[in-house]
């Protein structure tokens, strides 16, 4: 059977505008890997409230489980949970039991509890909240989707709370092997080496280096021998290969 | 008027792995804000037909201009070419002029141009070629999708080629400052401002670094006088920001 897919949804006009570089997706395809789930399709997203709304409605219809990263701080631009509440045509406001958690957190700083920061208490009807052990303020899951904060130290304690709960896979294995040739002269021997191994997945990722032209092949598979036994006939087919 | 829109997709089951991590993505959002082209969208699909095919139709509807990565060298794997023309329902097959490049680059190497090699010269009808000053090797245009290489060099190479040609808006300025306080303290001066100012956008990104919370308050607009002006109102409110 194949691995559960997921998508992941980032909403950031700071990413497609070129300032900063997301850290997050990476984080998440690797853990995701670990645990044997198959991350399917990413978007980038603006902070747009039409946009986020599409984003999330496509995802979740197509794929078994969506993160989304970003968008559900205090400020006039963290538009996100208002936008999954309406993909999902829910209602959304405060609700007591995250406006208690932010309560305790703040009294115990003593600082004051404002209007921007009861915004983070906003949750749509019928969401479980999703614990943010970092800065408090959670995030939460409506049906497939967990909605959770764009800060990376922050997304990735959420992303721990929420990856035990899912359901994986075997763990994807994967080896690779740089060979220093160009992809012209191994294409043909290597769609040879896939159709002969269906059971495993290859990969060519070429590089230039140095004015060197190579590719880094990678073998994937749940089926570990599998993969051993194909990197050793790559090997040794080309003995060049690191 | 608003600037024109582009959009993105990566074609890439090495970055859904989480085994590497984009770099053209970055690259282009930055070129494009240059250029004064707002990328609105970004996906990453992995190297499946159907998956591509959907994309590239969903965003060439949506948006001004398109530009993909990855997939168009020789190996099995590389399976753009043939979904953008799919996209498209037009034919695809071994061109002439592609050929001849190729021919004339192997030539000179004195390397034999095998059936691999010649995937590349296969473009799909009605498209122009992109020029490839690194590795030969053409990307090509159809309609308003800009199919590029995935190796870095190559992506940088044909984005300076395709850019001259696209139309542009005014370029995207952008002033930041870095307030080191919690967003539920700056969030309802922040809304204010962004509120008072609607000739230009404010975007908060949170940070918390070495235990202290804070965030980076960025404010863009084609209009450099107001970014100025909005940018010492803000340092004003909030003394002490970097």
């Amino acid at each position: 059977m194949p691995n559960p897919t997921a998508a992941m949804l980032v909403i950031g006009d700071e990413i497609l505008s070129g300032r900063t570089r997301d850290a997050n997706m990476h984080y998440l395809a690797g853990e995701l890997t670990k645990h044997g789930i198959t991350l399917a399709e990413v978007r980038i997203v603006a902070d747009d409230h039409e946009a986020i709304v599409g984003a999330v409605q496509a995802l979740s219809a197509g794929h078994g489980t969506v993160f989304t990263s970003g968008g559900i701080g205090p400020t006039h631009d963290d538009i996100t949970a208002e936008a999954v509440a309406d993909a999902f045509a829910v209602p959304i406001g405060i609700r007591d039991d995250a406006r208690a958690l932010l309560q305790a957190h703040y009294e115990r700083q003593g600082t004051e509890i404002n209007d921007a920061r009861l915004r983070m208490a906003r949750i749509p009807d019928g969401a479980t909240l999703i614990d943010n052990p970092v800065s408090v303020a959670p995030g939460f899951t409506l049906h497939n989707v967990h909605v959770m904060a764009g800060v990376p130290a922050v997304f990735r304690a959420m992303v721990a709370s929420v990856l035990p709960g899912l359901t994986g896979g075997a763990p994807l294995l994967s080896q690779s092997l740089r060979i220093p040739r160009g992809e012209g002269d191994i294409a043909g021997p290597l769609a040879a080496l896939a159709q002969a191994n269906p059971q495993v997945e290859i990969g060519s990722y070429p590089f230039i280096q140095d004015g060197i032209f190579g590719a880094n092949i990678v073998v994937r598979s749940s089926d570990g021998a599998a993969v051993d036994m194909v990197i050793g006939e790559l090997a040794a087919l080309f003995p060049e290969a690191q």
